[in-house]
């Protein structure tokens, strides 16, 4: 390949990146933005010290987990080494026409973080500090790469007779993350006043413009998360992965307006704002193999059944204060369920694929979580206690209110 | 064209679109930072759902309005069809040597919700949220991009004898906002209290960290809006037009300091904040024809027009929370106007020009807009009741606060 | 050069140019974040205002003492004229094949009001308005472009035997915004209430989740500081710049984790964020140097660095609110040294031109610092009178809270 196209597509690779990056502030502000103040400085620094401890972890051992290169074997795991290093040739075209090795490097890195991100949002407001951050650095060092390569590093899914297929990571990321999620707020119970004889107590966040900014960001870093994910600048397939990704993110916000205005008589901003990361999980797994009609179809259904993912998990008592569950597990799996209905590669093969891919990495994930969280749980605890989940974690764990000028209600 | 630089003209341009994008969260940050606290979540509310139903509203009709290309006839209306779709060669540089024909549609549809964006500044804290999400629409789809054919699409603007000339959207953008945002206004009344006994009362943004934090990002953005006008990555023209941007932004912000400090004895971040808008609104229509000098001299009026005309629309008693008719509508003028007196194509028969583009696209948004929102006022009604409005509009059209957990004032 | 690269070269540039533009966000963000809502407004206003007449300033002339071409002479002062205008051949490549002369301009000129930035946090909460815009632009147009010419220039310490090293701008940027915040600190004493009875009393910040903000913003856009330094697009360089940049603000997040943790028995949000920024100033003398690894270590020896720095200026009562003066000066000379320390310059030799750029723009700049703020402190005054500091600067100078809506403490 010549040199102009190669250091072009690696310049949009690495933008790709830094809006990837971006998008750790995204979830910081919109896990923040929907809990409590009392309970602020504890998710800011939750979401401040994953993505950094994330890319040390991932350079250190996920990135070789991920993508082990010769060493693999068997197609489910292999281990390219420790640490990392630009091989021969790895500034080169040689090593690919999309990017360097440190191109690719810090990209994949950016990504790791976020599955661990998103479980983060649902165990917030109750979990140990400690024992969170021991299980991200797991979760990001060891279970995401394992499945990330399963697909992405060539391993057994992604040489099925019918690939299984997931562009950018409906299920690769979001429900990897998802999964997690649903494991940690399980074995933690419901915050205190949560469920209260058989109903259900919203617990409103407590700063919605903060929410607000964290979906614009995220949806700001999709358009690097998806476009990236084309792995070049290719004109055509970058610039349908922007249409189709603005689009499902704009249909899953009206259907998540719909479906929330019919179900509650109001206009519910939360609802709105979870509906359009719902829409952008949705389009994720196939969002350079969509029409734009697709792609709004797909987003549209996401945004549905968000609204009543929340619902649901209510209704049998998981709590997720930001449904994060319902935002990456469900629409995952929808999403990915979507590549096999939608578009060129639509057919009962590539669902059974699907299938396949979604279930293989979830079984994974859920004993993964399971066993560290239940571990944890066993030993020294996961779940802060009673008296300093009612006054706060922040000052029980950071010495520090988050807005300390101002006064509160109660 | 070369594949290599198209390749690079098209990513600035997707880039371009991206940082138009987050525009759209500079509207949201600033209008609710410079409203009350009890009106948060309705701004919100809005300025995310339009820039939602925009993309969608503009995908189905708006772009075919713009830009009918062979249906076009008689220079005021055309018609492309309804939707899109890849035309054939639409990946390609026989489409347009600087993008593909999917990131021409997804530049020109985030551009699109911009101008309803703007309204709903003008008519914050007081609006019916359901009327006004029609009203937006309909501008978005149907008034917006038929005004922007006149010029941008080949219409009758575009082929006078000496054509109108509106580099990135003065008037085609910016003026038609703040057309709407005056006629809505107008037809609303003032909030009750603005104006009493005769005397104009402040009624104090509630958050000036989050209204800072909108101006820099549309700043931010802005480099995408101008830059990305460019419809190519061509070194020279972008980098001219990245320095009158930032140059103008700077001299509005001066300027507006300067006027302010002069008038109002004190150093008023609000003005400074509106200053730069000015500054950039003005600078919109020949950011690539300026000198650096040019620019700093139409920034730095552009920022003493924004204080007189605040001041301006409170004496006659339009009530514009945030300023947005004198930033969008006079500097839009003013911008357009600037273009015949500096720069290449200043002269009389120009200015003539700019004239006719100015009023003929100024009449038909006025008219569209007072159509609009006059039905809807003698139908639906726009305004809501006066308990609403002095409860706020969070907890009655939205049933949540945006700050639950902080003790409020009064 | 060909013009396909010289293109995606100039791109890439101007894509940093509007990563550096939106530090100065971060910069007000966090600033803010970290002192009381009294004095929100305030700090606004300058971190708004200062870019804003810093672009000017450098326009005018500032680009020309820092780059003073063929008017040259002497190694430490030159001017190339006043204002800037296009060069023949200032838009191609025979001006430079990385970018166009505007280009040039206009990302040196988003440095250059850096500078003052970083003084601003340290003389927060008690310095009048008028003087530190005065000292500002004196430091941004003057002081800021000569010791810059020194380097990058072309200047003495670029002709030295073995010329001084500062890829970009450990020294020249964030050292200089260091001393400039050392000498404010030190001259306009701590703040009412810091130091009583030899005690030091943590005055807590108001928004912690403002300053996360700010933090991430900052690390958003130090992949635009420092990888837009390697002023062209080049893969290999670029993809490295931004592994090392990464890795070195994840490990400062850890050095200062570790050393907070230790010292304070806390996980001490501001400790961590001021830490990523703290890894970032370290690595920026030699990013495009360090392999990975080095890259981690120096990082997390300025995250150990910044922490031992807060309590050092404590102890001797420099009250610095934001931490700046740890994070720019000491871990600014920190990565400049790390330059002779660790990666292909490593030697004795190396060190010491790194001391000699390290103390004579070190020296330059506490002169003329100490300079301007000494006459300024003998004539019209730089502390704000005691009545003023204890009610809040917001409404003494500025006459608005941040924050009119909520209720506040005390």
């Amino acid at each position: 390949m010549n040199q102009e196209l190669f250091t072009v597509n690696n310049l949009w690779i690495m933008v790709a990146t830094i809006l990837v990056f971006i998008m750790h502030l995204g979830f910081a502000a919109l896990e923040a933005g929907l809990t409590r103040a009392k309970n602020t400085v504890n998710i800011l620094f939750k979401n401040t010290i994953i993505p950094a401890l994330g890319l040390i972890t991932y350079a250190f051992i996920g990135f070789n987990l991920m993508y082990p290169g010769e060493a693999f074997s068997g197609g489910v795991f292999g281990i390219a080494g420790l640490g990392i290093s630009l091989p021969e040739g790895g500034n080169t075209s040689a090593y690919n026409e999309g990017y360097t090795f440190f191109t690719d490097f810090i990209f994949q890195a950016m990504f790791a973080a976020t599955a661990a991100t998103i479980v983060s949002g649902a165990v917030a407001e109750r979990i140990k500090l400690g024992p969170f951050i021991f299980f991200s650095l797991l979760y990001v060092g060891i279970c995401y790469p394992i499945v990330g390569m399963w697909k992405w590093g060539g391993g057994f899914l992604d040489t099925l007779a019918t690939p299984f297929y997931d562009f950018a990571g409906s299920t690769i990321v979001h429900s990897v993350g998802g999964w997690g999620a649903l494991i940690g707020a399980y074995l933690l119970g419901p915050r205190i006043g949560k469920y209260k004889d058989g109903k259900t107590n919203a617990i409103p966040g407590h700063n919605l413009p903060l929410a607000t900014f964290g979906v614009f960001l995220l949806w700001f870093g999709w358009f690097g998360f998806n476009g990236g994910s084309v792995l070049s600048a290719d004109p055509g397939a970058v610039s349908l992965v922007f249409v189709t990704t603005a689009l499902a993110a704009a249909a899953g916000a009206f259907g998540a307006l719909l479906a929330s205005y019919l179900k509650f008589k109001a206009y519910d901003i939360t609802m709105v704002l979870n509906g359009i990361l719902a829409g952008l999980v949705s389009i994720t797994a196939g969002a350079d193999l969509m029409s734009p009609t697709d792609a709004v179809i797909i987003g549209f259904i996401g945004g549905i059944l968000v609204v009543f993912g929340v619902v649901l998990f209510d209704k049998i008592k998981i709590d997720d204060p930001v449904g994060a569950i319902s935002v990456h597990l469900i629409c995952g799996i929808w999403g990915t369920l979507a590549v096999g209905i939608f578009g060129d590669l639509s057919g009962g093969s590539q669902i059974l694929s699907q299938l396949v891919g979604i279930f293989s990495i979830g079984a994974f994930c859920v004993l993964f979580s399971f066993l560290v969280f239940f571990v944890l749980k066993k030993t020294v605890g996961i779940r802060v206690d009673e008296r300093e989940e009612i006054e706060g974690l922040d000052i029980n764990e950071h010495g520090m209110h988050a807005y300390p000028d101002f006064a509160t209600k109660e």
